[in-house]
């Protein structure tokens, strides 16, 4: 088949959109983006967190990235605070929960305690799930294990679907959540 | 009066408070963390915006401060979004409006929309006004001016007062704001 070169390009590009290691960024990305232009939600990536050693004439010549104690997107959707971050692991049969720093764990009891809604998307196996703070802070509360199956995942989490215009469109699943509050 | 050298750096450290450069971020850093430990409110300051160009070793050689596009602080009180900014004057007849981004106008009007609850805190006059988020838009939308003059402030913001365990306790305004809404 032939394109003109441009579209082949564009085809590409959405293509490995599942291959690459920054995708689950992109398409979470992608979603935010579709939200705010159709005034669904307002979702953004915070800035990476960098402490900064030395600023020459406005530019930085030293720093260095520090570890996270938030989770990287958070926002506000019908008037509720949320906020969530995106972990990917290529293991196939668990998620290593190490991946999540404790500083992280301890602010998502935070948000809950103070009624905001707080989730993992998690990309495993080559699949989106949505996983409840609530239920990944029982699950490790209650587990000696450091990894979580993926088939408790599959079981307690919501499956995302990518969409080529929505990106991982992941906004409903939150009324499924609030309602469960 | 004699304090031990101790007692003596302590107390000069609280009345240089309303002078340094930092005190605004240090007072509202303060407050923050007094709600956090009283399990009142969680409210955070975002990462600084940074770009970076260049790493070595994972150290930071080339980077730059990016212009913010959302306001500094955001969090969730009695489960409501809030999202603010802090800004300071040394002018004492009003508060230029170049001081905010466009960008973060723009996202004060996206939070509105949204439901949530955005304000800014303002340092004026030795003084520090929590101003509403539609206050400001209202009066920006039916102005030319881009000043905001320090009476309006005063009438249309709320005193916020520095208390020394507390730091700037701004808390108690938003459930004014919130009865408003």
């Amino acid at each position: 088949m032939k394109y003109p070169n441009n579209i082949k390009k564009e085809f590409k590009k959405v293509i490995t959109h599942s291959n690459r290691g920054m995708s689950l960024e992109n398409i979470i990305n992608d979603a935010n983006q579709y939200y705010l232009d159709n005034d669904i939600a307002l979702i953004y990536k915070k800035p990476t967190p960098i402490q900064v050693v030395k600023v020459q004439n406005k530019k930085i010549v030293d720093a260095f990235f520090k570890e996270p104690s938030t989770l990287d997107y958070s926002g506000l959707y019908k008037g509720k605070y949320i906020e969530f971050d995106a972990k990917e692991t290529k293991l196939k049969n668990y998620f290593p929960l190490s991946n999540i720093h404790d500083h992280q764990i301890n602010h998502i009891r935070n948000v809950i305690k103070q009624h905001g809604i707080s989730f993992l998307i998690i990309a495993i196996n080559n699949e989106y799930y949505l996983l409840n703070g609530l239920t990944i802070i029982d699950y490790i509360d209650s587990n000696d294990i450091k990894n979580m199956p993926y088939d408790f995942i599959k079981e307690k989490g919501f499956l995302l679907k990518y969409n080529y215009l929505r990106g991982l469109d992941y906004i409903k699943v939150i009324d499924n959540i609030m309602e469960e509050l």
